[in-house]
């Protein structure tokens, strides 16, 4: 890891009815596919390259480890921002935090981060990030 | 059924990444939760009660039937627009009509119609929708 | 159509704690993800084709129009069974319609059809389903 | 964290088909669904206290932080068991870690952590876990 700052980009979401649960939260394991929704979306918009581009090319970003805190629960009806950034990239792949920020309360929903691995899409196997696709995440 | 007609609305959304299946298209049972989040975002902004008004009158909104015809798959990173609109409420229920459209192509994707009626909270039987409510959403 | 009886099939499920919605049941579109893995498991049980070994041969079957009704919902660790059957099948596809039971009270909790096509997974449209297929399936 | 050593349980399943997503494998939230459902599972058949019950008493456990490592993703018709055990109880909640084994390979699928907290349904808030309760739970 190297002390260089990534940029870190937000993007705006709205819980969907089917998101709740038992408890009238947002469900836990759904707060993983908010972010994997932001990360997509952020991929097209920032980073010039959508996974749509990548699964063209035979390869796919999978997510490797994945720790998530949850401090407060998102409800029905609720807006909120899903903001990533890389803090470690190289050749094995790379680390990406999230905070999910509830949009009225300005508050921390929840937080953690994804480790990501490229993998050929015809082998199911991890593959080695291209230079090229290092610079070009590292913004 | 009275001859009334009454308004469309009309919500546009995006598809998330996990609402994608293993044909590479929307998930089937994933369409009928578009409708749900269009009615729902439709009953705060066009008809002056949220669903969640609703649910803190002790009252819910819950499905009774469904009909969906699937013409054309929407995919990762499609925008779409769900299109919804009463054709029949009185003191049982109310019928709603919708059809999602890929913005891209603008073509129908799926269409069909739910029917939806009245529960108490509490008991989780339904109950008659009062005329006040079927004046509300008689619009 | 012709007269043909064909033969109905059950397999008994249990409800996930995150098929449970914000109304304390099973969500509504939740209950066709129930259907398609008991045809899944019925294929291969019953009919001597897994779904894999369809997708190996380049064809899926995909849902093309589903009517459920709702009759009572499912609730967290229920118990349910499944039954399903072809009441109708042909060169274009086949009708197999279902019964979702509650073990417990052996009442009916939703009921409905589905209308299944089959396609080509590299075009992604629909074939022909062969007369060896017909036939395969007529049991 | 006491040297207490506590039991671990097991629980089967299979891949549901709209567990799959677009690479062909489950889908990775899914993992979160299938450690909760075994969870519950375990709490009626081992811990003598089912989910239902705790819920019936106005108290439910939610997840306040989870961490999971992907190592070889399940697929369509895959079964495999989730064996989960508490490692740590005390007043504040409990840490439950688990592994999902691939029951035809015998290699393990993920694997990881949930922390959970107890909370009052009425107020949502955390609620510290009585003595009986630690004690119900410290087999």
């Amino acid at each position: 890891m190297t002390d260089k700052k990534y940029s870190r980009f937000t993007t705006n979401h709205k819980v969907r009815p089917d998101d709740i649960d038992m408890f009238n939260h947002v469900h836990n394991s759904i707060y993983l596919d908010y972010v994997l929704a932001a990360r997509y979306e952020q991929m097209e918009l920032f980073y010039g390259m959508s996974m749509e581009e990548f699964l063209g090319m035979g390869y796919g970003w999978v997510v490797k480890s994945v720790q998530i805190d949850y401090k407060r629960p998102l409800g029905l009806g609720d807006h909120f921002s899903v903001e990533t950034g890389i803090i470690e990239i190289n050749r094995k792949g790379c680390r990406v935090t999230f905070d999910i920020i509830n949009l009225k309360t300005k508050k921390t929903s929840t937080s953690g981060w994804f480790d990501f691995v490229m993998i050929d899409l015809k082998t199911g196997k991890g593959v080695e990030v291209s230079e090229e696709m290092v610079r070009l995440y590292s913004i």
